[in-house]
């Protein structure tokens, strides 16, 4: 079970990155994982979160604090050669969207 | 295998919809479906995705052309006894995040 990403209040920013898979699993969750976490010490990180189906369609959304801080994650030396991998080897397709949250609710069962 | 979400030049806007489910499934899957069938007969609908994992987490993501068209489709009276139904039975927690898409790109294996 996942928890809810706690996030600042807006405005902040969103990478929606949606995606099919191949069926190359070769070193995808090893390198997933430890992309997660060198994202998680950059600047201006505030969190991610990632779900896929069944079908291998999935959408993964991380959440910044500027645009500046998402450039600066893009042309990280370790995340572009992942990008790499993600494009000869374990993406069908993949699109992302940058996006600037303007409004933001929760609901949490836990809190009535 | 889905295929991927063609939207127009940005900016535009998403919503991103992530949720827990709890184990309550009644009329779950049947709802969701005529949800989005009803979605998208709204104007300014541009398309939606979702992916949930076995762990009952999923992301679901609706793209709109302005905030006013996400306002009247989230005051839609099916739409609100649905979320009554979600908030009563269908989900442990849930947040919702109105963002402006500022960037869009893609990647396809088939086109090279």
């Amino acid at each position: 079970m996942a928890t809810m990403t706690q996030t600042p209040e807006p405005p902040y920013y969103a990478v929606i990155f949606t995606s099919q898979r191949t069926e190359i699993d070769e070193d995808y969750s090893e390198v997933g994982k430890d992309l997660l976490e060198l994202a998680s010490k950059q600047p201006g990180f505030l969190g991610a979160e990632s779900a896929r189906g069944a079908d291998g369609f999935g959408i993964t959304v991380s959440y910044w604090n500027s645009i500046e801080s998402i450039q600066a994650w893009k042309q990280n030396g370790l995340h572009r050669i992942a990008q790499d991998r993600g494009r000869s080897d374990w993406y069908r397709w993949f699109t992302t969207r940058i996006c600037r949250v303007e409004r933001h609710n929760a609901f949490d069962r836990a809190e009535g």
